[in-house]
């Protein structure tokens, strides 16, 4: 069969993403396991194996990075390769894990430059330096006209606990780190630091309910943290939007790289954790950018996120 | 920095896989643990955590299917899901070792049909069912102009010993399981059973030295067990070869997806453990096709492998 069609209408892109996702867990059936083991969250937590005893759940997570998608001709091959893992680090901090290793699949067409692939691999070694992540082994293959780099990173939760997206509840606070908006143009999609430090803090405070890191833009990412019946309601005011940019932009730009998380409890609660925060983390600005909120309530003053949809991967 | 170069000197093509694994290594540096957790082997080895008293080796392999490279149009969509998974079963098994689970990024052109994908995932499931690997996650990207399927695998030793491609010395014998050639036109490459349970018996022999699964051809990845000083002595009367193919066709195509090994001790030994082997798996062939000997050594008799030189990957 020919894997490709020129009829829309039986394509990938006709179905859209979360459909596809749907499917793809009715295909797979019985060989992917249920949540937090299967597909769904930032990483999947790996079954213990039997017998072990194993006090910390075991992490794993893929994600690419390829060429005309996440880089072009006009970012440096060193910030491709940092690129690439930190995407990475940053899924395993939205569980609050701290990562063990890591393998790299290159799909290379023969006229990749040498040097192109020297400044490649110098930056992913140097992020994997920075953050002590071993490279254990990868692949190379060939693959004309294109340039594909995948890596699996294994790591393991940093303490007793693994945060998902699962865990929020109505009235639950909604926060979020750093600034949002304009990631493509500010060039914070290739320099970001991923927030391991900041997901392994967030994890091991019991007030944190649910946790995931901002990947599509806001405006898509929170339907996965927002439980059945409820609604977020957000204020434009408290959004940390980065200088230059604006709402559309923070609620629709992908690529933040960012925590998203919610917080049971007191307004004083959520305000002791920010403020325990700013002493830990003082250069990194924690926001509380709205609440959970019973579907029915009515939503005047909060941001209408039905006109944001964020970013659609076969669009 | 444009990636690709129209000018050949200046790119990978030129340079050839084996420097450019060399020059990898280099640039890779200290980020790259020593063998047997970096390349070189058909997994890599996952460093134990510390004060986990872990007593079998972690495993982890990654190996994608492209198209154009690993598949085309006239394969069934199941079969491009079950070659992926089973050419990483294959590389698990060479080093010994059992599967525990794994993760698939696909790189998708928005014109991917529906159905061709819904026939690679059941491919897949089916594959992932009958080897018990739960497939616990994975991504989906959009690559315009291109199909990639990357899956890592994780395994463990399937007992306290991994074999790895070092430990081969002068005086071993070499042997192969199943018969070798004509993968691509046999169909062979997408419907062959990867070699777990043998592989697991052979890393418990302690006559067994070293091992590997041929990818590339016997004339290409035999070396990569050679030991310095060493020379594969091989008799073309001994090589098991597909029915309809030739010599050149066992030593030079890739996708065998057999074992390779190397043979401690005497010809008593050797023969104990064929007939061991014959009893435990009766359908598939054994066969020692030649022994290792010093470099010095008169090679009358003997094929000349410097003829065939594999499958180059960037050729």
């Amino acid at each position: 069969m020919n894997p490709f069609s020129d009829s829309p209408a039986e394509t990938i892109a006709a179905l859209g993403e979360q459909k596809l996702l749907t499917r793809i867990r009715r295909w797979l059936g019985s060989a992917m396991p249920a949540a937090p083991h299967g597909m769904g969250d930032d990483c999947a937590v790996l079954p213990a194996p039997r017998g072990t005893g194993r006090r910390r759940a075991a992490l794993v997570t893929v994600d690419p990075v390829i060429y005309g998608e996440h880089f072009d001709a006009a970012i440096p091959p060193r910030a491709v390769g940092q690129k690439l893992l930190s995407r990475n680090l940053s899924d395993l901090a939205a569980m609050g894990g701290s990562p063990d290793a890591a393998v790299v699949a290159l799909a290379l067409d023969p006229r990749v430059r040498l040097d192109w692939l020297e400044g490649f691999y110098r930056g992913l070694a140097a992020t994997a330096r920075r953050h002590a992540v071993p490279l254990v082994g990868g692949d190379l293959a060939c693959h004309r006209g294109g340039l594909v780099a995948t890596l699996t990173l294994l790591g393991r939760a940093a303490g007793p606990r693994v945060l998902t997206r699962a865990g929020a509840r109505i009235g639950d606070f909604i926060a979020v780190t750093g600034v949002l908006g304009g990631s493509l143009a500010s060039g914070h999609h290739w320099r970001f630091t991923p927030r391991l430090a900041e997901g392994a803090w967030l994890a091991a405070r019991p007030e944190v309910s649910a946790m995931m890191d901002l990947s599509d833009g806001l405006g898509k990412d929170l339907h996965a943290l927002t439980p059945p019946r409820a609604r977020p309601a957000l204020f434009e005011d408290l959004l940390p939007i980065r200088r230059g940019h604006d709402l559309r932009a923070a609620l629709g730009d992908g690529e933040d790289y960012e925590l998203l998380f919610t917080l049971r409890g007191e307004p004083a609660a959520a305000r002791r954790l920010v403020m325990a925060w700013r002493k830990k983390f003082p250069r990194v600005p924690l926001t509380v950018i709205g609440r959970l909120e019973p579907a029915s309530a009515p939503g005047a003053g909060t941001i209408d996120l039905s006109a944001h949809h964020g970013f659609e991967h076969f669009g």
